[in-house]
């Protein structure tokens, strides 16, 4: 009998998350909502975020104290849980790094080609019975500005590049193949897509603004898959509507989800989503089953993978 | 003054082929529309078939007798003008091989990742201010057949290949890299798109027809950017209808344009789009100067490109 000695795997969800069963015998698995949060988690060794849409590990944090020692989310992001008290503690926080770089890479190609070919218009003339027939634009020959160098941006930018596509990748460290944030307004002068798919950090909030709306060229088309608050919405908005920008493409979002009354549903030339770039038919085994590998490694003693660098807000890397 | 010897070439357009101006004095240039090309086909040296949408070409045609030595036409199908007695005489007829395959690549990719990614629902959800979560599915580790193995097919295949899907080809002569018509309904059985981007001839007409759609999977979805007549129409609806298949785009139509009461324009899961796969901004462009380049060599005596094999159907070749 272990059971005396075995850690306690505090569940944040909304939905069990599969693969847990794994564990059995290994983890005293103790499910909470948002509510329960701040009373179970310095009875916590381990924190597992599962509902990722939440907030309330800020709030429920329990400050100094050596529990939970590690926090993973089933998320690339982690700003939705980072906090001063976090960051200052001794708890390692983990991701869900590498589950959703391919989906996303091909939901950002779907978005460039669909708005090359000019498809929603397309099915808006099929809707009206239509035909109309117009010239489309050829992908291959572009070139692209992706922001966020972690694994996501590089398999957007791999994946642009298997089109035809010259992309750019842009993050906090330049490097090589990396430019650094010296370079951003010229290439984002130059790009015909440019990709959002950065961290949300101190440095990244908000960094998409008027002012680089307005350097854009008129073609530009601008797509979001990183996080919402990235973005100045009210400003894209103003950017789409004196067509300082030819399109745009959100996937996120500064409140999620988009109230029913926000604005940006009917923003003309913008394509709204909901968060789901990432999300393919098995994710959610998958990222299940990322976490029970994280724990065996843990339980084992081994040095866990995908570390966060808390005072940057996310995992360090080429 | 070559002016007496300087050759006829017949344009049948409705909108006048850009770069002819580069054939001044080297050509004498007769435009002509439908109703008045069977009067001006016999004195024409050369017949270039600008718009290839006419099937006039068939009704007009001379018979017997020594001109137009050549006819070019802009496009890639020849079935639009092809007859017996055209098949029967010494004139040399080209296309526009070449200009069309990356532009109809990139179409097909784009219906491939959108369909993936279901962005015809989310684009309709936007329109009712709803935020609807789903999962999309992963492009890559899925498998496509090809059916057309020109230059079209080819790259089609190339292209989905770079998006990490596993591409068939499949043409009427096996060879390396393409398979014979006789694994076609084997292939068909495992594939998660079908591409048909054969050209129309007596072998290819109709070859999409209920037997094949059934033996699909349910899951599969079906892709024309060939020639409308490849496909029973009736067929691919009722097979939509009846869940045979999860979905289809069709770019081009038996009858063109789709008229406003054709029942296609609202089957469920049926994507409609007005035979625009292969026109990128600059295609009008490019196919005049392709044009313009074999005119020079035809003048010049060298022997022409993009030669169709008449009794085929198309430009034979790798």
């Amino acid at each position: 009998m272990t059971a005396p000695t075995m850690p306690t795997l505090l569940v944040l969800d909304a939905d069990p998350p599969p693969r847990l069963g794994r564990l059995t015998g290994r983890a005293r698995i103790v499910h909470t909502d948002e509510a329960g949060l701040a009373a179970r988690l310095p009875e916590a060794d381990v924190l597992l975020v599962w509902d990722f849409t939440s907030h309330a590990v800020r709030e429920a944090w329990p400050g100094e104290g050596p529990r939970p020692r590690w926090v993973h989310t089933a998320s690339a992001g982690v700003d939705h849980l980072m906090c001063p008290a976090l960051a200052a503690s001794g708890t390692v926080v983990t991701n869900a790094r590498g589950v959703f770089d391919q989906p996303i890479a091909e939901y950002v190609a779907a978005l460039v080609l669909a708005m090359a070919k000019d498809l929603p218009r397309t099915w808006e003339y099929q809707r009206q019975r239509e035909w109309r027939h117009r010239e489309a634009l050829r992908v291959a020959g572009t070139r692209a500005c992706v922001v966020g160098s972690g694994p996501i941006g590089r398999a957007i930018a791999r994946t642009l590049k298997a089109l035809g596509v010259t992309p750019a990748l842009v993050g906090r460290t330049p490097r090589t193949g990396v430019h650094g944030p010296a370079d951003l307004d010229r290439l984002l002068a130059r790009a015909d897509w440019v990709v959002a798919a950065a961290p949300l950090t101190d440095a990244t909030r908000g960094m998409f603004d008027a002012r680089r709306f307005g350097m854009m060229q008129p073609s530009a088309r601008f797509i979001n898959v990183g996080r919402g608050a990235l973005v100045d919405e009210d400003a894209l908005a103003e950017a789409l509507s004196k067509r300082w920008i030819a399109g745009a493409a959100l996937d996120v979002f500064t409140h999620e989800p988009l109230p029913p009354g926000s604005p940006l549903w009917r923003v003309p030339g913008l394509l709204v989503s909901p968060h789901m770039s990432g999300d393919t038919v098995g994710w959610r085994d998958e990222l299940g089953a990322q976490f029970v590998e994280l724990y065996e490694r843990w339980a084992a003693g081994r040095p866990l993978v995908n570390v966060v660098d808390k005072s940057r807000g996310y995992v360090p890397g080429h």
